[in-house]
């Protein structure tokens, strides 16, 4: 399962705000209309946003080949600023487009270089999905024999470049036989569990459940959850992380009922430039998404909004981080520094 | 601002489905099909059901009246067991039952009792705002100055006969000038925080600010819940209490954050016959609550869901409880039994 092909001219997007009622594939030839498409989570999640974007510099790359080499860098620079400017809490997405200015720069900085950008765009798909798999078989390691587990918001294959971060865990899990059920926080308020993750886990016939977000507390008491698996958008170097608006209040149950919590991520997604989750830049959104569904009135007109698309989670309420070369333990900061500083 | 009128010979509803978009009054005659409005939410909150019920058994008798005495007796028990199954754990709908029904054997039990269920159930419909005002001034009390407060679902005048429980606490302290903003959880997934409470606040003024139920855990953490005060649809003799799904989730939050939580409700919510939350049964409701929103599909086909309408809260987590007779605060079990029992 995946959500973004590359098609050695143009770039395949499954759109996901569709999901799951039409499963609908565009294809993208202007950059531009990627950076928007990222901002309107057609494509979504850490990883495939970096994914997207690493693409979106080809696209730049060859629509600018034409031009003098001035023009060419000064067009790629712009792109690279659209690109940068879509969304603002996903580290991955800086991560890319700084992978890319390399390797631009490496491949002499000219339309020459766009077999260069290609190959790394390529590069950081496929490794994205290697990760993902690395990360699966650790996280597996974790899961006790018929886990009832706990997820928010969707860290599957189509967040990723392929198999999933959190949903890699849980489908590495339910191929080992561990996995009586996954619960599904249908994640407000974009629904991402309900539309997204409920459909990824019933096309690979993973046994799940779909409750409202206020549910998951309930099933905590009840001792229905064993395990919290969940993604990440943002890790600073001391473990603090941001991931989809609910996380923190999921984080503080589980402590709250002693049941294990893990963020599950590629080390692309760790800021180790930032000490601490409060230099994470929170995304605020479209109060629209709040008082309407559908296009249909939810709320009274008029009525103010909090829409931040994401909190922030610290390291002290983190069990362990699931990453592509192992799981980490407190104390995290050092662990951190250790495998990935 | 009220939910229900009653009009010498039929009984008024405000269609709570339709808000906030519409104000449809719609008028009842029929026992049965309040009865069917109480299980299709166009009236819901624990007194305005006890209220509603109360009117649908005076409806009953009027339809009744010109039979012989056996055959009113008869459809009477008939009209009660229709309307005790509408909902199975707000108590006020049985207490208010069982009040029509003493009403109906201290009037004679035959047709010539109608006058005297009409004034038990207009009684019942004015104590419970009567209680509400008095809810209101003990609540207000506690309510800090400047104060911002967090509530969960409706708990508000059209959850009532008129005024509200918590949000009579609101409104109390807010004419007090000591509300600096209200935070709703919208309350999925039928949204009643979103469509009833936001829709009260504005209307009266307050200040208002609509949250996702994932939200919430977020602004605790920022420091900007002062107090949590939400509703209730049945409490147990030791406090426990349950009440719109989600609310154990926030009791749980507050408690992390050292925030104060208290349920506000009438004595007419109080089951003194149950020791404890686990002897309150649980309205379980239609999965398409979950998967779908005004018509549109939001999940994949076939996915299961969990749709408790509550969940229960030990007594523990609570601060306090604000009744009519003032605020209750541990230990619970012996201070209900002194004032209620």
């Amino acid at each position: 399962m995946d959500a973004i092909r590359w098609q050695g001219d143009s770039l395949a997007l499954l759109d996901q705000t569709k999901l799951p009622v039409e499963e609908v594939w565009e294809d993208y030839t202007d950059y531009r209309k990627v950076a928007d498409a990222i901002r309107r989570l057609v494509v979504r999640g850490a990883p495939a946003i970096g994914i997207a974007a690493a693409y979106a510099v080809c696209l730049a790359a060859m629509e600018l080949q034409c031009q003098d080499t001035a023009q060419f860098r000064a067009g790629m620079a712009r792109a690279a600023k659209v690109l940068a400017t879509s969304r603002p809490t996903a580290v991955n997405l800086f991560w890319a487009l700084d992978r890319m200015t390399l390797a631009l720069s490496a491949g002499g900085g000219g339309p020459e270089a766009i077999p260069a950008l290609v190959r790394e765009a390529e590069a950081i798909h496929r490794e994205d999905i290697s990760m993902n798999r690395k990360i699966g078989k650790y996280g597996a390691e974790l899961v006790p024999e018929g886990a009832r587990i706990l997820t928010h918001c969707n860290a599957g294959a189509i967040a990723t470049g392929g198999f999933g971060t959190a949903l890699g865990v849980v489908r590495a899990a339910h191929a080992a036989g561990g996995v009586e059920m996954v619960y599904c926080d249908e994640t407000r308020p974009l629904l991402q569990g309900a539309r997204l993750t409920a459909w990824e886990l019933m096309r690979d016939g993973i046994p799940a459940t779909l409750i409202t977000d206020s549910m998951a507390a309930s099933l905590m008491a009840q001792g229905k959850i064993d395990i919290v698996f969940l993604g990440c958008d943002r890790m600073a170097r001391n473990g603090d992380f941001a991931n989809k608006i609910g996380t923190y209040g999921v984080a503080v149950l589980a402590a709250y009922h002693g049941i294990p919590f893990y963020t599950v991520l590629p080390s692309s997604t760790i800021d180790m430039s930032i000490p601490d989750g409060k230099h994470i830049v929170i995304e605020e959104r479209d109060p629209a998404e709040v008082t309407h569904f559908a296009g249909v009135q939810t709320a009274p007109e008029g009525i103010r909004v909090c829409n931040p698309a994401f909190d922030v989670t610290p390291h002290k309420l983190l069990t362990g981080i699931v990453t592509e070369k192992g799981v980490i333990h407190p104390p995290f900061g050092e662990r951190l520094l250790e495998l990935f500083g």
